[in-house]
Order: structure tokens, then C-alpha cells, then sequence
């Protein structure tokens, strides 16, 4: 190290705060940066959405989740500090205060760059006997290893799921597997409120096929314990559905805490907000990536919150590739997220119906039934694809898909025609690969594009004939 | 019928001149538009892909392949004449001249629109004995049905398949199914010359860990016949393969001698030239559309000849939109095609090096190994995604990926790219779906194309370094 040498701060050690400092590692070595990274937990770059599958029993180990540990980092020359959790940003005076999480002791760490990766917390209702024993959130490997050690002690074998989104769904997944009673519990009408209800439906009734029953509309108002203190069950209005584990999948919020005591630029979702290249706007040496920001959505053009991996490994990319002297942005997401229940796979992209309407917005609509593969070869299984595109200009707006296999990474499709802006009528020629085992002639995608776009003409149509 | 009726002639009863025909008959009526169409042969819009898995077994049926036959047509209001061939297109005077296979009558039809849909004839190398009972091309359901006819009766095990393309490849993988000892005779040094040799060669290998024996850099310069007639064996420069039945895969040409005759304008490639609607240029009442036309590339900017059921259909419905009167284009083709060979799959799309080369363009390629879904969830497979971009701007040119279960359909995130012209860079940041049982954190495609775009960046990079 020299005088010349600078010090980047690192607040977050999974997905987004370790591939900026592993990035900015590789473009600017130990003589030209100092890293120091904070990590109040007990592990580093860990998959989350790996967690309900751990649970589940299809990944055997907590270290499979696990993509580079402490020790790893340390190699690459970060300074990386467990169990460490920073308690206040100057920004005033370019530092940070961190307290040891096992002795209390604290201590400031002045920086010449920072980096907040403070990831999301689990939405955790503030209800009677939420905070008993055997109530879960599954946001951390921390987190998940608390549930399997419920799982595996407890006698019980009736869980309850509150909410119904991807972990809600997942979690169901990963317990009725395991041989428990599953009940979700959920606040909209149809699980999966980032589809369309009529989309929604599809995956309430592969759920309650699985044997999970459904309880919709249902806002849950208490958590009850038993003499031991543990949760013995949990009440709605109108019910109670009895619990030896519940788990919490209402979703998350940004974890900003730090950000806005110091003074950060915070969004109406509570995520800190950044330019392009992810900056902290307003502030040249900050930085801010993965599950603590909001993101704009190319699609309607306003700020949303997403929590997922995919993204938090994206920013982490761009602020390390920004930090150590190169040039990288994140333009934005058009919001695509897969899913499963079973074998029925769950996609979605762009905007819905209300997300449309939310933004003045006004939209055709088209949902359309084909198959995976041609009709005739084997394991042809059926599709749903609803899309939906502006009136007038014929711009894709969103498409969502439920089906069997081959159905979720379809998706992928309609998020590059969302980010390239393709209208449903361009998207009726895209060249799609086709061959029997793979799709029929006309791709599902293809076949609502052409009912999309015949919708969309069909007043200039009508004005033709 | 009345005196203002016009006639729409279709020739060709497979998948471009019957959907165009259907098409036209969705918008007008038959007191607006009577249509007839000529097949020369049994079948109508039949599945030429499906041909391989009906030989496999996969597909039981013959009739399975069968989209739509005659009668369902005639339901339509479309007057189809089976196996009648036309023999002459005359311009000048609107009208074509057709025969019945069966009884040689001939009779002259007057058209006021014309849509040529003649397919393509697969390549019967001119080589002593290539006729011989046993020789078998597999382009029509009748070619398939013959080949399934010799099987079905001949004794011998031992079959050889020239060509390693796509139909050849899929034929090399149905009768190693079906038992045979197979040999696969192909002119370049790897099977799937649609690939660059480096990525063929792993189909090479997967075909050779069947079973399959690989010949390569090897020319058929006879077809051996026995005292019966039949074929006994194929004989190259070096070396001669027993055969019990040879299975033609050399690949096809538009067949266009009825257009040749008639003067009507052809391209390089010996396929019918179109203008964007699918009319046959300087030809304001005759369309083109199917295996017997050419596209244009639109990466390259050339001309190119496809034979492939998803295009047919796609110009079959441009086709039949125009001639009823409404207006669509097919715009062209960014040449994705994908295939496999038992659980291997095979994509590509966009150019390969030397296409690239050709048209003038200079770029970068990377090759990049991943897997199908996170690594630590069960059934993740290995992925090789090879990338061509633009030297300085950067603008993806093509990608191949071969793997198991999920990689054919990746292409289809390229080929929306290709379609949109994004950069490599741009690929970077494409918000492609993200679940552990669907993709790992950075989907393979976007391993490559931030190595890619990395590599494109590399001059700068180190000029400002």
C-alpha cells in the first residue's frame, strides 16, 4: 500500500457487495485499492433463491448455496469482515462505523469509495406472536437454516404459508414435499399477484392439486402460541388454521436504514437511488447495488423494486467495473422472473394489466392455448401465453406463461422484444427456432404475437374493408 | 360465383400454399375469390420435419404428421386437385397447365392471382446406382413412407446415411433406434456444417458415444448394388460400407423449374426472388412462398435458401393476407435452426465465422461453458455458447450453443438480438428469466456475451488503461 492507494468500503457481503469488490479487484490491484467489506452475517455470496430447494431436499447442503466463501474472498485480497455490521455512514466525513456483532466493539473505517449492498428484509407483518418460535422468513442462509432446524426438531406436521408469492409458492412446494399439511395463506384472491389473476388461477389450481389448500382473500390477523410459546396456529378473521411452522413469504423492502439516516436519496419503494453507472445520485463516490436499490422499469418508465439475484450479480458487475476506473451501466429491467410448482412452470415479463393502467397506458389483450413441442412428438404439453400490447403503436407491453416444461424460459423471448421496444406485429416474424422436439411451427409466443397484432389492426382493418 | 369472382391458383398443397390458401379463403369469400389448388402428390400440409421421429417411432402415425388433409381443405371452400402436377405456368396468358398423375389428363386452369409453393428436391447426387431400391431421400411424407416400407421388409441391419446435416443427423439418430448398425458418410470433417466445425465436433462425439460411426472428409462417389438389384453398400474414394438401406441427407434445392421455364426472376441459390409482401418480383399477381423461394438474411444482407416448415408457414400466411386483400411482410430471416440428437441439443443462429467472412465483416468469437440451471441444482447440465460479434460496434452476429435439456431454445434470446440489432454490450444487461431450476445467476448466453462484449471493449480498454 502507498499514500497514493485508495480505500473502497464494501457495506454487504453477498451478490451485489462481493461482485463489485471481486470486480474492482480484478481491474485495480492491492497497491492501487484497499477493500474492506462488512458482512453482518455469517456467509458470503450465497444464493437466496437457492433456499426454498435446500429446503425442499434438492440441494443437499447449505454450503452448496454457497458461491465464494470468506476465505475465498480473502485469497482475492478483500479485507472481508464477518459477523461486523456497520451501524452508521458519515458521508460528511467519508467513513463508516461498524460494530462487531459477537463483542459490540465498534470502530470507524474511513473510505474513499462506497459501496451499499444492504440487500432487502423480509416483510414481517406486525402482528400478536409473530416473533415466536416457529415462525420463519426465509431471506437468509441464516434464516433457512433456522427453518430446517424447526423442521427437523419439531413433532408437528402442519405448516402455514402467509402469502402467496414466488418464496410463498416455493416454500408450499418445499414443505408439502417434505410430508407436511400446507396451507397458504393469502391476501389477493389468486396466488402469484405478479400475474394477471386469471393467470394466477392456473397456479392455484396445479397448488391444489399438489394437495395444498388454498386459503385466498384472507388477511391473517394474529399468530397464536401454545403453553411452550411456539406457534400453535394462525388467525384470520374468519378462521384459524392450526401451525407447528409457519413461514413468512409476504415478500421484502429494500434495507435502507443506514441509507436514510445518512441522508441518501431514497425512492417511494424505500430503495436508494441511483444514475445509470449505480451511483448514489447526488453523490460521486457512493455507490449502491442488488436488493437494496430501485431499479427503472424500461417498460413503464418508473422506478420499481425487485429483489433477485440475476440483478444484484448485474449491479454488483457495474459498480465494480465503475469503481476500479473502467465505464459500465445498468440500463434497467423489464421485469422477467420464472418460477415452478411441481413441474408447472410460471413466467412473466413487462408489465400487467394494472401495471399497464397504473401508467395511463391503454392495452389489448390476448391469451392463447398451444403446445411445447409440435402436437404430435412426445411429452407435447400444453401452454398458456397471455400478451399484451399498446393500442396504436402495437408496442409489446408484457406476456405472462404458464405451462409445462419448456414453458418459463419462453419468457425470454418477449424480455429481449421488450428491451429492443419490437411491436406484436415485428414479433410475428421473429425467427424463432423450430424443429418437432423443441416447438411447434409456429412457436406459442408466435401465435399470441399474431393474435396481438390482429388485434391491434383490426380497427384500421375494419376502416379497410 | 359471380362475373366479378376472381381465381387464386396455388401450387403446391404442403405447408406455404396451403396456409396461404387458407389464409386468402379467412378473408374473402368464395363469392369474392375461388381457389384452387394442385398437389401433385398425396398429402397435404403435412410435417416434412416430423419425418425423422414418425422413422424413430416416436410419432406412431403417419396421419399424425398431417396438419390438415384434403377433405378438411374442400370444407374450406378450397377446390384442391390431388395428385395433379402442374407442368407449365404460362404468364402471359394467366394460366397453368396440369396433369393427373394417374390418368395423364391435361388441362389448362387461368388464374387472375397465382401463389407458387413447389417445395424443394432433396439433392440425389448423380452417382452411379444412387436409384437403386434401397436409396431413400426423406424430403416427403411418400419418400418417408417408402423408406418405413423398407425397413419394415428388408433383412439387413446395416444402414448408411450420406450427409450430416440436419436431416441426416436426425436419421443417423431414428435408425441406430430402430436397431441398425449405422454409418454416417458426410463430405466436411464434422457432422453440421450449419455449425462451425469447433461446435460440430461435439455433436461428432455425441453421435459417435451412440454408437454411430462418423465418417467425415469423405465424397460417395458410387451406390453398390447386389445380383437383386438392391443396394449392398456405398463406396467412397477409400473405402466401402455394406448397406441394407441408404438414407439420402445431402440437403435440398428449391424447386423451381416450372418458375425456370416460365422466366420468372430466381436468385443464386436457384430460388424464387420476392419482394417484402412475398410477391415475386415484377410480378404484380403472383406470390412465392416455402422451400422453393429465397429470403433475405437479414444479418448478412444477402440472399439465402431455407427449407424450413416454420418460414413456409410464416410466408403462407403473408401471402394469403395480401391476396385477401389486407397487407403483411416477411422481413427475413436471422437463419436460426435448432435440432438434437438423442439428449444432445444443437442451436445456431445469426452467421458462423465463415459466413461473416463472405459478406466482409470482421469480429470476435468466444466460446464460454456454463450450465442449464444453477450448478447446485439437481439435473444441471453443461452448455457451450460460442458468440460472433462486430469488431467495433459490437453487434451480435450469431450464436451456437450445444447441450442437453434446455439449450436449443436459448437460441431464441439471440435470435430476437439479431432481429433487433443489439450489441453484445446491450446483451449484457437483458433481464432474461432467473430461478435455480431454470438458469444459473448469469444465464449462459450472458456469460458469453459479456466476454464478448469484454473483447469488443478490450482495444479501448487498453488504450485508456
Amino acid at each position: 500500500m502507498t499514500d497514493s492507494t485508495e480505500r473502497l468500503v464494501v457495506i454487504g457481503g453477498d451478490a451485489a457487495g462481493m461482485s463489485a469488490a471481486s470486480q474492482a479487484r480484478r481491474l485495480r490491484g492491492p497497491d492501487e485499492l484497499e477493500i474492506v467489506a462488512f458482512e453482518r452475517g455469517h456467509f458470503t455470496s450465497y444464493s437466496a433463491c437457492g433456499i426454498p430447494y435446500w429446503v425442499a431436499g434438492d440441494v443437499d447442503e447449505r454450503d452448496d448455496l454457497i458461491a465464494r466463501g470468506p476465505e475465498e474472498h480473502r485469497e482475492r485480497g478483500i479485507d472481508l469482515r464477518m459477523r461486523t455490521e456497520v451501524t452508521e455512514i458519515d458521508v460528511a466525513g467519508g467513513r463508516v462505523r461498524a460494530r462487531e456483532v459477537e463483542t459490540g466493539a465498534e470502530s470507524w473505517t474511513s473510505y474513499d469509495k462506497l459501496v451499499i449492498a444492504t440487500g432487502a428484509r423480509p416483510i414481517r407483518p406486525d402482528l400478536p406472536g409473530v416473533d415466536a418460535p416457529g415462525v420463519h422468513g426465509v431471506q437468509t442462509l441464516d434464516d433457512g437454516q433456522a427453518l430446517l432446524d424447526t423442521l427437523t426438531r419439531a413433532a408437528g406436521r402442519r405448516a402455514v404459508v402467509v402469502g402467496a408469492g414466488y418464496i410463498g409458492v416455493e416454500m408450499a412446494e418445499a414443505l408439502i414435499r417434505r410430508g407436511y399439511e400446507v396451507t397458504v395463506v393469502n391476501r389477493g384472491t389468486e396466488p402469484m399477484s405478479t400475474l394477471d389473476a386469471d393467470m394466477g388461477r392456473m397456479v392455484r389450481e396445479a397448488m391444489e392439486g399438489l394437495g395444498i389448500a388454498m386459503v385466498g382473500e384472507a388477511e391473517v390477523t394474529k399468530v397464536l402460541t401454545g403453553q411452550d410459546g411456539r406457534v400453535r396456529a394462525v388467525a384470520t378473521e374468519d378462521a384459524e388454521y392450526p401451525a407447528d411452522v409457519v413461514v413468512l413469504g409476504i415478500g421484502v423492502r429494500p434495507d435502507t436504514a443506514l441509507a436514510r439516516a445518512a441522508g441518501l436519496p431514497l425512492g417511494a419503494h424505500g430503495g436508494l437511488l441511483t444514475d445509470r453507472a449505480m451511483r448514489v445520485r447526488g453523490h460521486e463516490n457512493i455507490w449502491a447495488g442488488g436488493d437494496c436499490v430501485e431499479v427503472l422499469d424500461l417498460v413503464s418508465g418508473q422506478q420499481r423494486h425487485i429483489a433477485l439475484g440475476t440483478h444484484a450479480n448485474k449491479h454488483g458487475q457495474v459498480i465494480g467495473t465503475n469503481v476500479g476506473g473502467g465505464y459500465a451501466t445498468f440500463p434497467g429491467v423489464v421485469g422477467t422472473a420464472v418460477s415452478k410448482v411441481c413441474d408447472l412452470e410460471i413466467a412473466r415479463t413487462g408489465l400487467r394489466e394494472r401495471d399497464a393502467r397504473r401508467v395511463g397506458l391503454q392495452f389489448e389483450t390476448v391469451t392463447i392455448e398451444s403446445t411445447s413441442r409440435a402436437g404430435y412428438y412426445p411429452g407435447a404439453s400444453p401452454m398458456t401465453v397471455k400478451m399484451l400490447a399498446e393500442r396504436r403503436t402495437g408496442r409489446l407491453l408484457g406476456v405472462q406463461i404458464v405451462g409445462r416444461e419448456g414453458a418459463a424460459k419462453r419468457v425470454d423471448i418477449a424480455a429481449v422484444a421488450l428491451t429492443a421496444g419490437l411491436t406484436v406485429e415485428q414479433m410475428t416474424s421473429l425467427d424463432l427456432g423450430y424443429a418437432p422436439p423443441f416447438s411447434p411451427v409456429w412457436d406459442p409466443v408466435l401465435v399470441a404475437a399474431r393474435k396481438a397484432a390482429a388485434k391491434i389492426r383490426e380497427p384500421w382493418d375494419r376502416a379497410a374493408s
